[in-house]
């Protein structure tokens, strides 16, 4: 028996669509080790020199590509494909944007903005808001995921059962995700790198940026699921759950409406209380602020609390 | 200037509304401290040696009642109210259930069930669910609120913007609520001791206990808020995010089918993997599962993920 090799994926290599009719641009047997090289969400619109006219002119067709796909021997509909995350390493620069017509509150934020950031210190690093505001570093990537077994492109914006664009911040480094193979050989993508983001990522945006990833695939048949599970490398939030948290509740009957009010409620603290503008809030939320169901029960009213970790103030 | 008093209020000074015409039971300055004595959140219907017949039986109309009302001296429509969690403690037991007609899943578990709970050790303690799994205990209440400032008696069962029931396990000793004041004297209740719980509450139960609380009051005159707000006493879930975390996702174009999934993906979860029944692995899923709003932008499918503590498995 051979050594598991590792599968190099050019930053060329992507598409933007989950299709099980794109050819696939690499092999491998289950258990191998595939590293990707890619760029960010924008697919090079946007770059550390840019400005607020690149949101301006971004073409959301080309937005969310994704590297791959990755044909695993063996894998057969029905099976699992187990995604094991050894290392992931953002560029030294990311970005965060309000995109108009995209977003939790895109109704009241119709104006672009766009925010250009300096990463420090890699994947342990710092990302450096404001002076006396500060978010730790906790890569992974937003959109991980497989070819559906239906015909036919899916946009690469939702997340789906097979995965896709799950923009769930706890699948860092250590983690193992599970995704339902759909068709032959999985046919494994993945892009989005997000340096850092809150549960939600409220604006439509992380901060983004060009990520280096090494992933190992695995394909489980003893393990059947309907939608993507994940075990985490550990303790949940480890570089930001550190220090008190202040939070803004959202209280409604329609669950969506409490997860607006708790983000409108968020805004205007971090606008009262650090003087940020309106936009830069909606956007700090989206990169820091977590969104937690605490009780989907007491009917006929939700309660949503979004969490603003104290850690990151450093003034 | 006199020192700041505690004042005491009895168990058996409890209502069961939220309606400004509700008579104190106490009348204190901003700034003092009351400590409470509360029987369970079914007002003395469930005791530790109840068995299933008490949910079969059970008064709903005589559930979630609140201690108080107490009157803050100086407190005025507009102002905000703090309170502080001086500290709380649980009794030696508690009990979770399955209420027909109440719950996440309500339409997919019609069976009453009823699960009496040991609490050892107070409020560093542990609850055992059964052997091999432990919940730690983290003590909070779930009602917490002030009159409204409208005519009329309003339910304890929702939570509302001058809180309610709220059942926000991160409220817990050390942490800091601030709650918009309706009525002249603001009018603060407290009931519903919760031992532990998971964000989200799904079976409609927390692990319901008897709990001693105190808590001191004050009149912020310089706070304006229009839902609740707080800041926790430190990071969250300091007693279970000790350990990495199982997660099973939803993924749907309606946010609250994403949760509902994310809920009957764990059950299936704990079923498969602790041998559990599915009434039990919905109930470990109220007392210990956190919802998390992984994303809520990437349209048309939300994604809700479900976080099990991998720390509560002993064995």
């Amino acid at each position: 028996m051979t050594n598991p090799r590792t599968i190099h994926i050019h930053r060329d290599k992507w598409h933007l669509a989950w299709d099980h009719s794109i050819e696939p641009v690499a092999s491998i047997e289950s258990g191998e080790t595939v590293s990707l090289d890619m760029t960010d969400s924008s697919c090079g619109q946007i770059g550390p020199d840019s400005t607020v006219d690149a949101i301006k002119n971004l073409d959301f067709g080309r937005v969310d590509q994704v590297n791959g796909p990755v044909y695993v021997a063996g894998a057969e509909p029905g099976d699992t494909l187990e995604v094991e995350f050894l290392d992931l390493q953002p560029a030294n620069w990311g970005w965060s944007a309000i995109i108009p017509g995209f977003g939790l509150l895109a109704d009241e934020f119709s104006e672009p903005a766009l925010k250009i950031w300096r990463l420090e210190g890699g994947a342990e690093g710092w990302a450096e808001f404001a002076p006396g505001i500060r978010i730790p570093v906790e890569p992974f990537c937003g959109e991980i995921g497989l070819a559906p077994g239906a015909p036919g492109a899916l946009s690469t914006i939702p997340p789906y059962r097979h995965g896709g664009n799950m923009d769930t911040k706890h699948i860092t480094k250590g983690a193992r995700l599970f995704l339902p193979v759909e068709a032959p050989g999985a046919l494994f993508s993945m892009g989005d790198g997000h340096a850092a983001q809150g549960d939600g990522e409220v604006c439509g945006t992380a901060i983004e940026a060009p990520m280096q990833a090494t992933v190992r695939l695995t394909v489980r048949k003893d393990l059947k699921i309907n939608e993507p599970q994940f075990v985490t490398a550990g303790p949940l939030a480890r570089r930001t759950n550190t220090a008190p948290y202040y939070v803004t509740d959202g209280i409604a009957p329609d669950l969506l409406e409490a997860t607006r009010k708790a983000i409108r409620h968020m805004i205007e603290h971090l606008q009262k209380n650090y003087g940020l503008s309106r936009a830069d809030a909606y956007m700090l939320c989206s990169v820091a602020v977590d969104l937690k169901l605490c009780e989907v029960v007491d009917l006929p009213n939700f309660l949503v609390g979004a969490f603003l970790p104290q850690s990151i103030f450093t003034a």
